[in-house]
């Protein structure tokens, strides 16, 4: 039977005369565009361009809301209330969405977007505050999240389906959890290791640790990242070596 | 045949600990409650907070999108391309959308805000971009806009729906223009007037113009003004002597 | 010996078409005034007013600068690394400072805002990022903030003077900080009663802690504060209770 | 005699994660540095930086102020009332001298950005409220504008020095006028030909026009435009046959 994985990457995310990432090269490498939604990054325009290309290269298309700070781009941790959340997830999820028709498409999923998705990960009160912001906007929609995160657990209990992801280019501990970038050896320096890396996890389930020792993974997509310079062939590199082992690179959803 | 009347305001232009307007005392006393977008005014709480008052009161829910300027309130004239325009009301309409979602209620019309409203009024393209960001977003939205405008003849154009509104304490031109807020008797300050003026409006499609001189006048909603401390007893004014005329009020499009 | 003492207020703080606060009131009474930057509240329009009405009345100017949300006023602990935290002061400072010179006046103090305020009293690093932005700007400014504070040690630390505030309307523990506003009886909710709890603290350098014994407060300025409906009554009341006591009500530090 | 003659370019454009122009590359090919204030771009960390960079490398700092419009990087027109420039030119120019007193230098003179500037170079009142924020500032600083503009007339309206720039890539019509954006042959294309029409216009004060007659130029300064790829590479082409041609880079005004 055939492997199928998702590949997902944060897209949209230039601001007015700020160009951020690779759009145009990117979007046609995965199956899943978390789309900034213009609070951390992002404007109308440039969604809209995203949302086009997506439509156009039949890619899934997911709200990406960050906190609102176009300056710290949604990095920097803010102590927002969970109904603050709850109605700023649903304003940025709206606002995407709105755009999306535009170009004959919808928002299918939600992925929170940086110091948001590490704190919803951890947070139970915030994880249930993101978690209602979709189930109150659609609960069709699908959250992606981490494996084991609160807001599994808070997805779980409101009903929704929730999608895992692993990152390519991370280092994992033996428990699972991401060696944090605070720490040395947080990102896999090597890329040419993460092309292989990415097959065993989505082959065999499996990811040597930070330890050394192998430990197992679930997940349903796979994290690329978009904003270095090297992104598009590191993916590329992926796709290549993922369908060369007989995977199928396919949203975790439809469209 | 008993006449009917739509009432509109403009709701949700708080922001953060910034209040503004009577949204409470309001929006039970219009049948469409115009509500910012979080670009000029507005934030995710306050409109969602406004859009439950709607659901409540079953008001019809109308956005009212305006310019990307919350220092100058939407008022101040800002040279967008039509397509930044579109996008900008994409953007606006969704947000507002899914903040209404959550209160189990959707947008059903769309009214500019300030100087983009005078704007689209006057200029072809703009009200061409304006139309166009409503038939995208939806084309059974209403445009809620000046009898006589570029925006009417785009939505006509476009096959949207138009709706037209009389502004209860404007005065009027010979022509059926309003008098510019840059002239002495823009505004009628005497506002025992306005009920009167306004029944007389409805009841018989006529206003007497800056001139002294009787014109036939046609709308579909009043608009008052929220944002005076004198507003609540207005509108309470003026849904009275409709009331007492035998007029009933009722919103232009459904729920 | 006559005693005296210095008043301070928050003040500049609204925000285009949004009033906040009651400067015009407010500004005669005080003798130091608190002053936006901008970037949680304040619009430079509304700041150059604030500082014109301070310059008229001989108020001492002081910054109040904050962290960069409009939306959540400054109110919301945000995650800024200390040097982000210098050059955020920096310009919020210099930006105030030019609005001043239009007045023929400058600014003398410097006090943080908010959530700012209360992560620099008690997080040595921030503190000293605050006391650095206001040394690098001008080394003869002080900083205005809690007795005992990171703040006040770091100004200490690098060689700046710092003024402690007294909060007339806030309880105390015995161990001289202040009792949460997460806990019940943090604010001096029966007003009637502030006048005399600060002749008593100016006076005797004495306060009932909420526990009910006294202990001793050291301060140079009362901060009251300017955002509630009584705010003018009570500074009034407080104003006159001083006077009536023999104390004059003078700044911390020369215009 | 030796002739000298200024360069200048826009810096400090960048914005949090969005980085823009070439600051470290093109700081030490000018001679005068307009840095950001804030409003249609930079942030205080971004402008922190460039200010230092400047003060490295003996670059004076120019304040480059814009309308408040970070998605439009100030290139969008507004209509902002006079009182409203200058209180913004106020707050900008202030916040960037705050910046700039942390590494040792101070703001000496005023560039108006993008459509600010092209405003004001025509609109009187806007000119006149420009001028007036400098004078209010500090009557010392020299305003930056184009030679027979609005803004030179109320420079010397107000007593103020203004200093005339030179685009080095931009074609010039027979009266002196730049050729608008919007037309053909606006911007010179074949770089090739910029170094040699540069050291002509400074050293016989000529250019050629749009038409291919010769007209007469006067200016203290030259624009480079530091926002395309090959910006570096030019601005060292013109820096090389200015040297050439016996002519020294000196900055319009002192540090």
């Amino acid at each position: 039977m055939a492997k199928t994985i998702d590949l997902n990457a944060d897209l949209g995310e230039g601001f007015g005369v700020y160009s951020y990432g690779a759009d145009a090269e990117l979007i046609p490498l995965v199956s899943s565009a978390n789309i900034a939604c213009g609070r951390h990054g992002g404007d109308p325009s440039v969604i809209r361009r995203a949302a086009a290309l997506a439509a156009k290269n039949g890619t899934v298309i997911g709200a990406h809301p960050g906190y609102p700070d176009l300056a710290g781009f949604g990095r920097r941790q803010m102590v927002l209330s969970p109904s603050e959340i709850t109605d700023e997830l649903l304003y940025q999820i709206g606002a995407l969405d709105g755009l999306c028709r535009a170009e004959g498409v919808r928002v299918r999923y939600v992925k929170p977007h940086g110091a948001l998705y590490n704190a919803a990960a951890k947070d139970e009160k915030l994880a249930l505050a993101v978690a209602e912001a979709v189930r109150l906007y659609d609960p069709k929609l699908v959250l992606l999240c981490p494996e084991g995160s609160a807001m599994a657990a808070s997805a779980e209990k409101l009903g929704l389906a929730a999608a895992r992801e692993f990152f390519a280019d991370r280092a994992y501990r033996e428990d699972g959890s991401l060696v944090p970038r605070s720490e040395n050896g947080a990102v896999i320096t090597d890329e040419s290791e993460v092309p292989a890396r990415v097959v065993k996890a989505v082959s065999e389930g499996r990811v040597i640790a930070s330890t050394g020792r192998e430990i197992n993974v679930r997940f349903d997509s796979i994290c690329l990242h978009g904003d270095n310079p090297r992104a598009v062939g590191l993916a590329k590199a992926i796709r290549a070596a993922l369908t060369t082992s007989g995977v199928t690179i396919r949203a975790f959803c439809d469209k």
